[in-house]
């Protein structure tokens, strides 16, 4: 094996520029061969050696956007009878082995590479449920609304994507990475917890569209267009826990709903009635009252009649955060499972929502949306799941630490 | 609704290229946006854009090369009953849909433009299975070998992944059109067949290596060196069938089996071992004997002390063509569908293998594999099917028109 070899070299590089980055997410434009280290993604640099740091104030997998191409969501159970010192012994090594493998290396156990060697943006991100607050003794530190969501009239919760200790989040714009990331991470988890659910999703491939277009969901919309902008102080407001415990300040909590789509439905509805259900055009996101894609929608707009343009039951109308402690950066993938065996979709999102607090921004958007919107004739909740999203973590320490001891 | 728009525009180009190419497999860069039209994919003219064309003397998906990141291989099954006169609509419905959802744009009975706009290199590739022969009454046309492919003594087969009376193969390199695609094709096909199977599969990235690298597997060993150059003849002379009717002259043969990976023990298996096994490097996919990715292994290397290099029961020496005859196109694909609920991997491979004549390329060499293999340590053929591939078809026309009638 020659040790100088591109991909050992490409490594270092990675290395040092992730031993370098200060805050969780931090891209790096990595250079690949024989490019110059400042060339950014291009056919000279491939997009598989970007890397993003795993410590740092926040947990990465969060304001790392765009999102990744790629996510499985894991809700793993911890097995019975696991107590606290084996919760830190797994924390402890799980955050070894997320900070080993977002920089391009394999887990400290494993011995080859190649598979890791280019993790295209791999995110490792970890969530604490109710019961693994209980097996802790911590109990009381569960906030109540991951403990127990409330339930919506619309809900048709399935206990097969629902609930869960701990959850895994791991994201990469490459499947290749992705699936050993997975796979790595479980293998060293799986003798203290055994795998509720997981849940594979997607969005449009890196590159498909120009850099900073708003993805598009399996219904056609653009989805996400009133999310915070990266990088942008309302979305640090709207995600980042700002009292609290040190283990918990600069962490998060995620709402993960998986969402079912009727698409054959949608499929066959008129073009227009689908741009009122949301009151957003399908071909550019744009209000249906005009403007751009980043333009509000007008919710008093009257048509040449006087009529009014947008519905009250029209999404966009009952989902637009109407106080600042309602804001969420939603970070949504689409799956696709389907067909089943006669033919039919097994489709839909899965909407994962991150904020500081659930109670006053998922819960009451979602009490709306159950009264009222014109999409609930096209989806349906299916799978629940919320989780304390703890702080990033510094080097040598690990996530949860201060709520788990070292 | 701006008709002159972005997207119309990009589409408008993609339809007039769509329709000045001459042979199944021809791609097609397209400018998006406001790019120059001469312009290839790059930040400026996103990969989603290009498309492939549909008609010509072959079809798609065979020597589209490289082969693209998304996979899905559907068995479908005709419903009891189903005659001549519906499988020939059902040929005519799904070759007008290929065409549509390849050039961007929706099927003939769908109406939103945006989901299928982008179709990143998209294909879709037809194959009969024996059921299809009979059910036409033209089961004296269907090949032995596809009708029954011989039995290896290291088959673990399950009926849940093998046979099937109808292949699609869907591919892109964006798994959104790929989910559109699908279902659109399932919901055409759904009234006259039943799914039988269902298997997803992945490559790396588009754009995470270089352009022409050769991907890896979930073992990470580059798999697929050995295979003819895209656009050799070596390439046409193992893939396309010469001799018989007009209807087959021009089509292939497909083998697709699925392979299930020991990855637990494979990981932990030390790397020489692994190296040895296959007689390729890992890092490079160079031989183990020397020389570059695209030398071939000298299977007469002695080491210092006069001993071999490479094992007789090494996987190239077994695997690799040993008359012309054995040829073979391999266009394979990653498959995870793990972990499972005790947290082990559930993943392997989609061996995809057009050729020919199965019966003197894919049989003669798995036998071989089957007889003496150090891979078969790690590998599990546990589904199989196998298909006639028609030839490629004209505007007008359907795929199999010559075996269906019009």
């Amino acid at each position: 094996m020659s040790a100088g070899g591109p991909s050992l070299r490409r490594r270092a590089v990675l290395l040092g520029a992730a031993a370098a980055a200060v805050g969780g997410g931090t891209v790096t434009a990595l250079a690949a061969r024989d490019a110059e280290p400042e060339a950014g993604p291009s056919a000279a640099a491939p997009m598989g050696a970007e890397g993003i740091g795993f410590h740092g104030v926040h947990q990465p997998g969060i304001d790392t956007l765009p999102a990744q191409a790629h996510a499985v969501f894991l809700g793993l159970d911890l097995r019975p009878g696991t107590g606290p010192a084996d919760v830190r012994r797994l924390m402890r090594l799980l955050s070894d082995d997320a900070a080993r493998l977002m920089s391009g290396r394999p887990p400290l156990a494993a011995e080859d590479p190649e598979l890791p060697a280019l993790p295209s943006r791999l995110t490792v991100t970890f969530g604490f449920g109710p019961g693994l607050f209980d097996a802790v003794g911590r109990g009381g530190d569960c906030p109540a609304v991951v403990r127990e969501l409330p339930t919506f009239p619309t809900d048709r919760l399935e206990p097969r994507w629902s609930g869960g200790d701990l959850l895994l989040q791991v994201c990469s714009d490459d499947p290749v990475p992705l699936s050993y990331a997975v796979r790595r991470l479980v293998r060293d988890a799986r003798s203290v917890t055994s795998v509720r659910w997981m849940q594979r999703g997607f969005n449009p491939a890196r590159g498909s569209e120009p850099a900073g277009t708003t993805p598009r969901n399996l219904f056609g919309q653009r989805d996400g267009t009133a999310n915070p902008a990266a990088g942008s102080p309302e979305l640090a407001e709207a995600v980042w826990v700002r009292d609290g415990p040190s283990w918990l300040v600069g962490g998060s909590m995620l709402v993960l709903r998986r969402i079912r789509m009727d698409l054959d439905t949608w499929d066959d509805f008129g073009r227009v009635g689908k741009e009122m259900a949301v009151a957003r055009r399908l071909d550019t996101g744009a209000p249906v009252t005009g403007g751009g894609e980043f333009d509000e929608v007008d919710p008093l707009a009257v048509d040449g009649r006087g009529m009014p343009v947008v519905a009250a039951s029209a999404h966009v109308a009952r989902a637009k955060a109407r106080t600042p402690a309602e804001r969420m950066l939603r970070r949504g993938y689409s799956y696709d499972d389907g067909p089943t065996a006669d033919g039919k979709p097994d489709a839909g999102q899965l909407f994962a929502a991150y904020q500081a607090d659930a109670a006053t921004a998922f819960v009451p958007v979602q009490a709306r949306l159950a009264e009222s919107d014109v999409m609930n004739l096209w989806v349906t909740h299916v799978g629940s799941a919320a989780f304390v999203i703890p702080a990033g973590c510094v080097e040598g320490e690990f996530v949860g630490q201060g709520l788990l001891g070292a």
